[in-house]
């Protein structure tokens, strides 16, 4: 896509901080991070997200997904991370090209995810069915 | 795990709304949605998270949250998903049982994830550097 930011930065047309590189996956400093060592791991084929990238790529980006963790956690010496992807504009991607976020955690960072909301009764098993029906 | 909630949810001690099933994973909504077909997916193995998961559960929890991510977005109307996971208590993580979160977003639900931070001078370099380092 020559229009996409992190298809330039797969073809080196625009710099980044990587940290790591297979035939399938990069994976490279975010550039705005949450905390110092945030790290995005993205597909190096054009994907917009989980909805369309086929499982054999998903799966190598998830493969790394799970080695750089590792290696974020234990380079930051930090005892957690969240790894947290948004797909869909209405959930926050603004890069259309799939990518998974590693978020090294400090105590007191201030980030808080979300509240909890709850079901009313009988929703929850109208929900769970609806789902089922998809799969 | 005796007194893993999760443990208890797979073995059947407790009951869960149940949306998929296999030999390894199972998937299930959380009883506090932040939307509503808000998903877990979780290894039936006791594993903390994502740094003790050996890759090959990992793989199966991945390739169902990539296909319930679908399920849910369909079966909820929404056009877009958060996938999350905290490992680590500092991140958030309650349940010490791996689970990774599938959040159907709404438009103007008020979830903020984050905001952005930046790096000084240098600071990227030496980021990457020790993050190549624990790979």
């Amino acid at each position: 896509m020559s229009d996409c930011l992190f298809c330039k930065i797969v073809n080196g047309d625009i710099p980044c901080s990587k940290v790591y590189e297979d035939s399938h996956v990069l994976a490279f400093l975010d550039i705005g991070p949450v905390n110092k060592g945030h790290t995005l791991v993205i597909p190096k084929k054009h994907y917009v997200n989980v909805f369309d990238i086929p499982e054999e790529d998903w799966i190598s980006v998830m493969k790394s997904v799970r080695k750089v963790s590792s290696a974020v956690k234990k380079a930051v010496g930090v005892d957690a991370v969240n790894i947290m992807s948004s797909n869909g504009e209405v959930s926050g991607q603004v890069v259309m090209h799939s990518h998974t976020h590693i978020i090294p955690r400090l105590k007191e960072d201030g980030l808080k995810l979300w509240s909890q909301g709850k079901y009313e009764e009988g929703e929850m098993d109208s929900f769970k069915e609806k789902i089922i029906s998809c799969l």
